[in-house]
């Protein structure tokens, strides 16, 4: 048995199996009065001590899996990774703060492409709030960026585990937008500039969404997960975690103007399944959500139910709420 | 320019450089009253938070470039990346607390050989009381482990910056052990299996000085760093960052009498450049040394003296105290 054949997400499931048998000794944090939160499994893992709430994540890109330098300039990339890092931290409903940065790179890697990068890490972090405290340098045959982000929570933590049935489903912003700029800049198409780079903007500049997160935790939404590997996929996952199913009404999917015009056929299987918007998907009691989605900016929508069923388990409802088939969904890295 | 051009440390420097000059933003850390204590440049960040100090470092291995197959079995390079991350946390006077453990794998790598792998990070882990909360799997043409550490010190950092002109230098335990046995395992030689294994052991299964960095910081060492690219190579970073210049007497590098009998002609070569042997170096007024000194186990040994020079220049002196010339020292990446 490989890796390729339990796929990324049986992978996870089995380290974190794992470790959660295996591991003992000493709990150094007893002495200190750290209490941990959130284990391994949610978006970021999570600790209190004194009066505040930490966060901990990492999220790593490699060359030729992730990204090529024909779609993603070094620019784009140093944006793009530390916002994948800031967006989980986001879903916890928290802010960031301390990152460390390590690369490894090819010795012929250009000191402008680096500058380049750390532009772009620089550009997103500096937006948010992130502080680089180091990292470490080391030579790759391929070039990859992992970046371990902390950060803070001011005492509502969102957590996957926390949808329960009757809750209602609801999403920020728009989805399928990244997955339909990454198409454009792969494939030319006709179309106009201006439609075309709204496109590309939300592939390469990805806004992650803390505003709205600490918004969520802060009216007393309990739940959620940003859509990192597409929206049935990170829906799922959601699911999985608190042991629930949902329902998604197919026609209710936030969808710019844009993606429809460029992919009249594509549109809903880029909003479905494509990844890296950086939305954040949340669930709560119906009179929690009414009274919460009219206070996010630029917009949130309503797309569906948490319902009982298996865990996991995500259903596309047609216009007359019957049972419709979605696409092949999801990022399975190893797939 | 390219990253060969400038080196690792070349790039470490500018890279530092580039984040202080340009970072900016919003500081999240203020409205929680936390500080910031060390920043980047040292063995780990630091930041005081309430009555707790934590640390916070990160490294990583490429096979390849710091492992191959052949040398290292899987459960040795999970035992042999934690170690090199909680070394790190003990060159601070800290203990380690929460690991993220990132993996880049190829498709085909064998779940049997995660396991091993997971297997040495948990052996290590469990020994020094480190919790893993998770991490990231991303498919990578090349093996590669990252993982990011947290820390605690109780109130007395040991910082590379803090050497002072007067100061006497010392290290704990042996050095080049790691390389002979690194040595050994490339190329058979001829010599007991005792012998062998001994220097074996200490390439595959460092033990990072948690312990002995807790007694420094409690008696008042200021300064320490941890020799995992080489004696003088780390010798001359203490130096550097702490604005001195050093002098080692070089028949009194700690050397064990295994690495005297298998490498005769090249035992001062390994103790003086070779990599990873994972004992701290430390500088302190002599009456702290001659008082700490002897409460350390194993053992630890003085070998010269901090004065006024050029910042990072490290000279090596004879026995009858003349300058001697020393060897290529040192470990760079890119190189």
């Amino acid at each position: 048995m490989n890796v390729r054949d339990v796929g990324e997400f049986g992978l996870i499931r089995r380290l974190i199996q794992k470790v959660q048998e295996r591991r003992g000794g000493p709990d150094n944090a007893s002495p200190s009065g750290i209490r941990l939160l959130v284990d391994a499994g949610d978006d970021t893992a999570a600790w209190r001590v004194g009066d505040v709430i930490e966060l901990f994540t990492t999220d790593t890109v490699v060359e030729g899996v992730h990204f090529t330098e024909e779609t993603v300039s070094w620019l784009d990339l140093g944006w793009k990774i530390m916002a994948a890092n800031v967006s989980d931290i986001a879903a916890m409903g928290g802010v960031p703060l301390y990152a460390l940065v390590t690369l490894g790179l090819p010795p012929e890697t250009g000191l402008s492409s680096l500058d380049d990068l750390y532009e772009g890490i620089l550009a997103l972090g500096n937006d948010y709030g992130v502080r680089i405290l180091g990292g470490d340098v080391v030579r790759s045959p391929v070039t990859f960026v992992t970046i371990s982000l902390t950060g803070l929570n001011d005492g509502a933590l969102l957590m996957r585990s926390a949808a329960r049935p009757g809750d209602r489903l609801a999403v920020t912003g728009y989805l399928g937008s990244s997955a339909g700029g990454l198409e454009l800049l792969k494939h030319a198409c006709k179309t106009s500039e201006e439609v075309a780079e709204c496109l590309r903007q939300a592939h390469r500049r990805p806004r992650p969404c803390v505003n709205q997160g600490r918004i969520l935790s802060r009216e007393d939404v309990k739940a959620a997960i940003d859509v990192s590997d597409g929206l049935l996929d990170d829906l799922g996952k959601l699911c999985e975690a608190s042991g629930v199913a949902a329902r998604v009404e197919r026609d209710a999917v936030p969808i710019h103007p844009a993606l429809k015009e460029v992919f009249p056929q594509k549109y809903l299987e880029f909003a479905l399944g494509g990844g890296e918007d950086y939305q954040l998907l949340f669930a709560a009691a119906p009179s929690v959500i009414e009274r919460v989605v009219p206070m996010l900016t630029p917009s949130a929508t309503v797309i569906g139910d948490v319902v009982e069923g298996p865990p996991g388990k995500v259903t596309l409802l047609g216009p007359g709420g019957e049972e419709v088939p979605g696409p092949q969904g999801g990022w399975d890295h190893f797939g």
